[in-house]
């Protein structure tokens, strides 16, 4: 396929993105390596180049571990999720409000773009409540744990983001929520990225990670679902198909277009351009989650 | 190349083009051939899909000679410009407006376009003067000759121009003028092209021909002159390495990019979307006219 | 009665009609005399100066018949309508478009306003479909003839009308269709500027003719009947009261006060100034059409 | 002449007047006739219909002198000025503004137009300051005679009829001036018309008066004054042809073109209509100042 | 409470009435000592410094008696409410619009503020009735007695309100309403003020009297009833805490309440700043009226 | 002084600062004591509530000691700068990022207010320089010390404050900058306060401190300065009366006010509510600064 079409394919899109939210969920290499640090974010301005409204949510699980090790502290997970006391949460904040997040800003503008740094504090963007004791099967008994400042997204307040991209700059998100009486809580980040699409009736949502997408069979490439509808859901976890952190993704990308957000994506953030693959060209990339 | 990466080479140049004034003018191939003149088409509409405003002009010496000599008259040419007398200009009128440009604004229409045909009078957007005399040699002497009902643009209100595409039409513009009496005259489409380029400081104009650009030896492709001042012009004129129609062509280019016109090109349209490779990569292809 | 009160009664209409559409059919005199043609433009861009938004509708068919027997073909009619084949489509264009329309536009311009030629076409102004076969009574036997290339109107898009009168320009529309796969039909002028009216909600349409309005006995110009309701026309019709050509300029009138345009009207284009005193005296000329 | 014609005549003017302010001062026989006030202010609405702004000044005298001999004060007047002390203004206050200018308010009311009262002191319309004692000539002897509570307009601040008639009301003016240190002062109503049309920059000022216009001979309205040019009211005024209380009606008018009112006409308030004639017809009627 | 703390409480309430419409009715002291109405004027425009809206309305009555007694009519009261004959109407116009309502303007003009004067007429502002004839016992038998050109509210048009204060003029009202036949209707000023804060939607109506509030015990200043609700108003009179010029203050209140106001206030103008009090501190001053 | 007075006094003050730019620099008490830090944010918003626009400037220099000291390292100080390697960075960025700005939006969202959170990063909103190395005496030798990512403001681009105060959100800023190649910079917090009133053309400048203002003495309060004019700050640091903490402090002032703040304030952020005393009373507190 030539350059010629290439771009007639491409141009369409252009004209359906025109103006639409897009929300990304940064995750695994696209964090970790320079250079795909780097495509992503370039890749991320020029989606604002073309007239959308890109939106950015980012994780940080270790860049938090390796801190609390340097300060001494054993990093504790029930079942995905970290155990967060008073301190845990003190670090979180720091790392990923204080060092991760400003890092990203910083790249943003440095290559042109105008990165402004979020966290669910600012102008209340994500009101929290605390999550739920877990139950556990410990020693074949069921018990319930208390993970502590650890959150659920209770309602977003996407204003701050309508204004900062109505006026070009790219919000760039950390997933710490706001509870109604002021506290700090440790969020999930692909789930926030999810509530963040569905608040701004975003028309992509678009999910970074280190595969090429759900494959039925880990080691087949040429296993992987191009499509899955939020219905399947179920089966394929009973399936054992999705696993691990594959599930809040996808949960989130379920939740999302069943609330209204257009068309959700889980794709390999280690091929480069492939947001753009994703957004300009008929086939896409990855997996992509719709609407029943 | 890759698909990602012709895309994010395109990108940006959406950008740059974004709100901006594109003219094109259609000729040969592009009008004659039914497949061309469709992606043609269908390309100028892309144009208007990531946010540019194209602008179309075009010609029609074929078919008007055709309707004369069904009229019975015979054409007359002196230094490659149509004799019109009032018989031939009402022709002129009936083919140009009543028959080619309702075509183009039909097809624009089918694939989902929003043609409106004009001529210079509507609006009063072409306002003309008879042409001069010229002066012919003939058998040895000089001598003047009257065209007839032949015109040259005296001034373009671009106005119409731009409500039309401030609301997303696609202006489709029959190359004739209106004097101050109300009487119409028939002008060159380049040249039209080229004037109407310059009244509203379009970033490109983009004429269509079956050559691929300005060749030093017609018959090698490989001798296309890739880049033109304004200023060599007179050179190249001298040389012969410019002549018959392309002379128009170029004059309304190089009278362009004096004026405020960013760049000019001609162009091959029998290349399958040539329009789009002129605008979104990075070589783009034709000969590009640059001012000195 | 004095000029001074002449104006008092004239005022409140200005006042009335600012800032609403009238639809002026053109057409008898007013089209084929030099004089007739001239106050009859110049009256309406008087419309246009104290605030209305006058938009023409032309008709041509003298010119087309003549045009046709110049090319050596024979004008044909069934029940008043033009059988037309492809060939006369293509005279039919060139006759209204490329050189009525013109015409009427560049009388505009040269006495000061601003035409704007347009067909059914431009911008998708008229989408029409092609009229199901004639039923005609030849030789005492009942039988369907196909009048080619006619049509009817399927949906008027006034967007185009809109924008180029909320800028002061007068469109001239000529009555041809285009259907949704990109061809053209021919259509009638008095039915056209109806669609036209009703599409705009426009707050008058006036026909103008040569006869002084409905005359119940043509022959006494007294018979003329001021006010016909819609409901009327039906026994009109069978009383043969309106025949011929009034058939379709009564019809249109009808359907469109039915659809809530307020006022419609068939005047007399040979009385100077008809139309100035259509609108701004008491008693208005002609016959006006009312809803029931 | 007939209607037609009239109107055709009239419609450019109403073109040319659309958004103009024009500036009426209300006099003699049009606030006194119960008729002619009601035919003016009829008029004075019907020019808000056709898309001017007009502004109304009213005069008194005659009403106060009454008020005041009933209140058992002699009314004394020098070179035309009434002599004003605290009491008489107060007198003058309620009659102006308490009588005189709600009854007009409530006529235009009533006729369907809507009017709004205002006096100098409303939003510092009319800023002034106290009259110079005049020279007076007593039994052979210049003598200075302090005229009392007597102003002339130092500053008009005319933003509050801006907004009113931005709004369609028509603002009425009695011609009481407010002193920077918040006192009422008296003043001359044909040069408050004239100093507000000056600062709103109107197209027109109209006084009307009870006579045609400025006569050369006041027996014989043969001898009407048509043009006069501001330069030569000197001389008319060595010659006695202005005189009395023309004298300030035509200084207004003078000061008022000089200053960038376009056209000021002295015209017969008896004249059913006269407003209408001077604005609509070519000839006009009464006397028009123009500048030199 | 030191400054500090006044402020922290004051600022509050200046956020709660920003934009919002605050009707005050002047009366008593408040317009006939001339510091107390000076302070009263500062304070009013305060609140539109603030933000807020004010639109002021006054009363007259004993200037009106004055003035009467000036001219030889006896002033005649029924119930409280004057008999106004043709005359005396001319009379309460001349005091009320040309006298005190153009002082008060005069006085806002003076110290910065500006202040517009209108009357019902303006902008058709008040539309009246007349009143129904008032049953009265005379020597044991009922009577009914008409009390002339004395009126009621039939509709206000705000239009002029908003207009005038949306451009930071304070509006200020002389009670005098019009009928549909362009009569003038004598008007409780109270009763107007509730009226046009009800057609504002205001949020708050202040009426300015020479008590605390309503008292208990009109000797007893410790018997201020500091809230009332609108349904014990009938109770209270019949009790006879409410009587005399209190009444028509109350009801207005009361309907105005009722109708949307959100409070009304009956406040002492004889304490410095009472406005303020009562809009900026916790616990205001006079008597509430609240809604049921 | 009564609280009546106290109000008529504050009004003026709210008109006065109306929309305007008002910068606090949050330090010392508080920002350390809870109950302090929970009323200096409440002053701040009721700034916000009388349609001020406050930005936020806050420093965090004894937290980030802690922290450093926590992590093993020792805080150094060169001249009163924190000597800023890149770990001594990465903490600095936590803290004041993660840790201290985030606590502060949340307390402001917690008491109603719409805090966000940003660096100097954020929309490049302070883009800095590194500071050239500090000639320092050492054992008698003049020395040049690299104080390591210490930076001082090249440049404020103020857009984003526009942007979100518009919104009616109040910014708080961390005092780090971003370098042109994407590094980040240790910044003074009292001079970015400066630099941002000046950048806002604010109207105020707010410097929140431990102490009353510059004390002559600093032993007797009675020694207060209330007044400096800029081109005094010399004479007081030669005598010494300006030192230490109190010296970036006044440079910040001194700066602000001569490019064009209008005042700025040292004022003691122990005594309640002395945002409000400063702004809203005629005497203010505190030490003003002015423009020579």
């Amino acid at each position: 396929m030539n350059r010629a079409e290439v771009l007639a394919e491409a141009l369409p899109y252009i004209e359906e993105f025109r103006g639409a939210y897009v929300v990304l969920k940064y995750g695994g290499h696209a964090m970790l390596d320079e250079e795909a640090m780097d495509w992503t974010i370039k890749d991320t301005i020029l989606l604002k180049y073309v007239g959308m409204k890109p939106v950015v949510v980012h994780g940080g699980g270790p860049e938090i571990s390796k801190a609390m090790e340097k300060m001494g502290k054993k990093p504790q997970f029930i079942e995905g999720l970290r155990v967060t006391d008073e301190e845990t949460m003190d670090i979180v904040k720091m790392v990923l409000v204080g060092k991760i997040n400003t890092e990203i800003v910083s790249r943003f503008n440095a290559v042109g773009g105008m990165g402004v740094g979020l966290s669910g504090k600012d102008g209340q963007l994500i009101m929290a409540r605390k999550k739920a004791p877990q139950k556990v099967l410990r020693a074949g008994v069921e018990r319930e744990v208390d993970l502590g400042l650890v959150g659920e997204t209770e309602q977003i307040n996407p204003k701050i983001l309508e204004i900062l991209t109505a006026q070009d700059y790219v919000p760039v998100i950390a997933p710490i929520g706001l509870t109604k009486d002021g506290k700090s809580l440790n969020l999930n980040a692909d789930t926030v990225a999810g509530d963040v699409a569905l608040a701004l009736r975003a028309k992509k949502l678009i999910v970074l990670t280190d595969v090429p997408g759900v494959l039925r069979d880990l080691k087949d490439e040429g296993s992987l679902l191009r499509t899955i509808r939020s219905g399947e859901m179920d089966e394929l976890l009973r399936e054992g198909v999705i696993e691990g952190s594959m599930i809040p993704k996808l949960k989130a990308c379920a939740k999302a277009v069943e609330g209204g957000v257009e068309k959700t994506h889980i794709i390999d953030g280690r091929v480069k351009h492939s947001i753009l693959l994703e957004l300009f060209t008929d086939e896409g990339i990855g997996t992509m989650v719709l609407r029943d």
